[in-house]
C-alpha cells in the first residue's frame, strides 16, 4: 500500500474550501468582465528560455525546471505576466488594441513554505494593453476598487505611486545610474522602517542625497499637496506629473477619492514597471499587506517583440485575499450546491425518485437523489453533515403525497403534492 | 531577442476560444451542481510514487515526471482520477458518504500530437463514491444525458454494458484468467473490425471460444432481448443482471429510455471497472467517437487505503466535445462580454467616461470604455473587431446628450438621454 500524502507546500482542496473560492472568483471574473475585459489562457509548461528571459537570481532559484521526454529544457509558469509577453509577442496580429484582458490560473514557485507560502497558488491578473494613457491607468485602478467591492472586503486604499515621476528626481540629484537598487531599498521601508532605509541609501548614495531622497518619499497631508511637493523635486511640471493630475481629476469626476492617496514610497521592486505604480490595502484590515498591486510598463513584450507594447495592469493574490475575508468574516462559508435532498425509502424506487428531481430541476431547484435504502434518521444525518438544509420524504415510491422535513428546525409538513414542495423550497431561499 | 513559442501540443486560447470553453465549462458545471455535485481541486504536481501506483507501461512513457529542487521524484497529474483516489484515501475522514463530487482540470500526456492530441487538456470528471447501488449507476447516466442536452450536444446514445455479467460469461466458458486480454481485444472492434477480433481473439483461447465470445458481445433486437441473450450465456439471473433489469426499470421510470442501448461489446479498456461500463454517441455525428464515458469501481481506493470504497464516474472529454459542437454549427462564437463601448471624445473627458460606464454596470450593463482619442471612425472599427454591437458617443464629455450607435446596422439614435440609452441597450440584448 502506498501512502497517501502530497508535496509540501501544495493543497487539496476539499468541497468547502473549493466552493468558496469558486463564489469568490465568479464575483471578480463577474467584475472583470462588466469592464469588458476577455480572458485568455497559455500553457502552464513553457520552454524555460521563454520564461526565464533574461534570467534573474530569486526565479531561477524557484522555478520548476527540467528537460521533457523530448530533450526540451521546460518550465512550469512561476507567474502570468511573462506568458502573457510570450502570448502578445507570438499574437499580435490577431488582437485589437487596447487589448483588455484577464487571466486567472495557477502558477508554481519552489518558495520556502516556513513562512506560510504556497508552492502552487492562483493569481489573478488583468491588463489593458496597447494605450498609454490616463484613462487605461485610471481604468485599472476602478477596477481594483469596484472588484474588492463586490466581494465584500470594504473599503480600501490604493496608494499610488509613478515612478517616472520618482526617476525624473532621482536624475536631477544625479544618481539615475543606481535607480534600480534605490528604488528596491525605498520598497522595503514598511518592513525594514526608516532608520534602516536610511542607512542603506546612504551607502549607496551619500548621506546628503540620502536625507533627500527620504524627504522625497514622504507623504504630504493631501493627494494635491504630495503631487506639488514631488513634481516641485523632481524639476517642475512634466508630462508624468501631468498624468497624476489626470488621474486625479477622474477620482473627482468618478466620486471614488477617497479611495486613493498619493504615497512617493510606494515604487514595486520589481523593475520591468516605468509609469504609474500601485498598491491596495483593506481599510479593515491593512497588516494583511497589499492584496492587489500592479502598474504600467512600457515595453512589456520587448524580450519577444521589436514592437513597443505599453501596458498597464495589476494581480490580486487569491490566497492573501481569502485569508483576509476569513479574518473579517466575510465569507459565507457555503459547502454544497443542492438546496435539497430526496430521501431514498426503497432502492427499487430509485428511478421514482430521479423523476422527482427531474422535477426539481426543471423548477430550477438543485437537489442530491440519495440512492441508498437506509433508515430516515441516517439520511437526515448525512444530509446535516453536507450542509443541506431541507429533504423531500417521497411515499408510495415518489408516486404519492410528500413529506418536506427543515433539517434546521427539525420540522415536517406532510402530504404535500410537488408544487407545494416547489412553491416552499423557493420561498425558503429568500 | 528571444523568438515566441510554445510547446508542440500545447495551447494558447484567445479570448474567442477561450470565451467559448467558458461559456461551455459554465454549463457543464450548473448542470453537475443541479444533481448536488461539489467540486474539489487537487495539485497538478504529486510524488510520482502516487501518479504511477502499480505502475503501467503506456502510463509510464507519458508522464512528465522530474526531480524537483528538494531532489523529490515528481510528476504532473495524467489524469483526474488517480489524484481523486489518493485524496479519498487522505481525507476519508473528512467525506460523508455517499460522495458526489466533480472536478474540471488541465491534465499532461506527453502523447505523440501527430494523431491530432495535445499534450495539455481538461478534464470534467464526476463521480458518486460509497454507494454500490443502481440508482448511484443511473444516477451519473442521467447526468451525462441531462449535461449534453444542456449544451446544445442533440440527442445521445449511451452504450451500456457490465463488466461483472460479461466476466461471470468468460468463468462459464473458462477463460476467466485472460478476462483482461480478452476484455482490452473486445474494447477494439469498432476500430479494428470483426475479423481482426476474432483472429485476436482465437489465438486467446481458441477458436471455439472466441466464436462464443463474439456472440455474447452481439447486441439484440433491444435493451430486453440483449439482457436475456446475455444473462442465459453468463448462467441465468445473478446480481449483475438484476442491477441492468434496474438500470433500464429506471430509465422508463424518468422518461428517456430511448437515449440508451445494452451493448455488450462496450468494456472500456482500463483494468479497474468491475461494473457497469458506458460509451456515449452524439447521434448526430457518432463518427466522432464517444465524448463523455466511464464506468464502476468496486476499490478505487485500494492502493492508498485498506478501506474498500466503490465508485461509479463518469468523465467528459472537452476537445472532442468543442470539435463536434463546432462541426454541429452548435457554438454560438461569442468573442466578448461587452454588451457596449463608451467612445473617447477627449482624453482629458476619461473620468466623465468611466463615470457613464458606472452608471451603465449599474445597470447591468456591461461595457468597455475606449481610453485613447481617435477617431470616430477609427473607434467603430476596433468596437467591430472587438465584436461589440452598440457604441455610445458622449457629447459635451460625458455631460451633455448621447448618441447611440448601432454598430452592426451602422446606424445611430442622437439626442438621448441615459436612461434612454439603458432601455435601448436592453431591449437590444433580447
Amino acid at each position: 500500500m502506498i501512502e497517501p500524502r502530497i508535496l509540501k507546500g501544495f493543497r487539496d482542496f476539499l468541497p468547502s474550501a473549493e466552493i468558496e473560492r469558486r463564489v469568490l472568483l465568479e464575483k471578480v471574473e463577474k467584475s472583470f468582465r462588466s469592464f469588458g475585459f476577455v480572458p485568455i489562457d497559455t500553457p502552464a509548461l513553457e520552454y524555460a528560455e521563454i520564461l526565464l528571459g533574461k534570467g534573474g537570481g530569486e526565479t531561477e532559484k524557484q522555478i520548476y525546471r527540467f528537460t521533457d521526454n523530448g530533450g526540451r529544457d521546460v518550465a512550469l509558469r512561476f507567474d502570468l505576466t511573462v506568458p502573457f509577453a510570450r502570448f502578445l509577442a507570438e499574437h499580435r496580429g490577431e488582437l485589437s488594441l487596447p487589448f483588455k484582458r484577464y487571466h486567472i490560473a495557477k502558477v508554481w514557485r519552489g518558495e520556502n513554505t516556513q513562512r506560510g507560502r504556497y508552492r502552487e497558488f492562483t493569481q489573478c491578473d488583468f491588463d489593458i494593453v496597447g494605450s498609454d494613457t490616463a484613462a487605461a491607468d485610471f481604468e485599472i485602478l476602478l477596477m481594483i476598487r469596484h472588484t474588492l467591492k463586490s466581494i465584500d472586503a470594504g473599503d480600501v486604499t490604493i496608494r499610488l505611486n509613478h515612478r517616472g515621476l520618482f526617476n525624473r528626481f532621482l536624475g536631477r540629484i544625479g544618481v539615475s545610474d543606481k535607480s534600480a537598487e534605490i528604488l528596491r531599498t525605498v520598497d522595503k521601508i514598511a518592513k525594514i522602517g526608516r532608520e534602516a532605509t536610511l542607512e542603506q541609501l546612504e551607502a549607496l548614495t551619500g548621506a546628503e542625497k540620502a536625507r533627500s531622497i527620504l524627504d522625497y518619499i514622504r507623504p504630504r497631508d493631501s493627494f494635491e499637496e504630495t503631487l506639488a511637493a514631488i513634481t516641485a523635486a523632481a524639476g517642475g511640471p512634466c508630462a508624468e506629473s501631468e498624468r497624476l493630475a489626470l488621474i486625479r481629476r477622474f477620482m473627482a469626476d468618478t466620486g471614488c477619492a477617497d479611495s486613493f492617496t498619493l504615497d512617493p514610497s510606494i515604487t514595486r521592486g520589481l523593475d520591468y514597471y516605468t509609469g504609474v505604480v500601485y498598491e491596495t490595502f483593506l481599510n479593515e484590515l491593512p497588516a494583511i499587506g497589499s492584496v492587489c498591486s500592479g502598474g504600467r510598463y512600457d515595453d512589456l513584450a520587448g524580450l519577444y517583440s521589436k514592437e513597443k507594447l505599453s501596458g498597464v495592469g495589476s494581480s490580486i493574490g487569491l490566497d492573501r485575499l481569502i485569508a483576509a475575508l476569513e479574518s473579517l468574516g466575510r465569507l459565507k462559508g457555503e459547502t454544497r450546491y443542492a438546496q435539497v435532498a430526496v430521501a431514498c425509502i426503497r432502492e427499487a424506487d430509485g428511478g421514482l425518485a430521479q423523476a422527482l428531481g427531474q422535477k426539481l430541476r426543471e423548477a430550477g431547484i438543485t437537489c442530491e437523489v440519495f440512492p441508498d435504502e437506509k433508515k430516515l434518521t441516517q439520511q437526515y444525518i448525512v444530509a446535516e453533515k453536507k450542509g443541506i438544509p431541507w429533504m423531500i420524504i417521497p411515499s408510495d415510491g415518489g408516486s404519492g403525497s410528500l413529506t418536506l422535513r427543515n433539517l434546521i428546525k427539525r420540522e415536517n409538513r406532510e402530504g404535500l403534492a410537488l408544487d407545494g414542495v416547489i412553491a416552499a423550497l423557493l420561498e425558503g431561499e429568500k
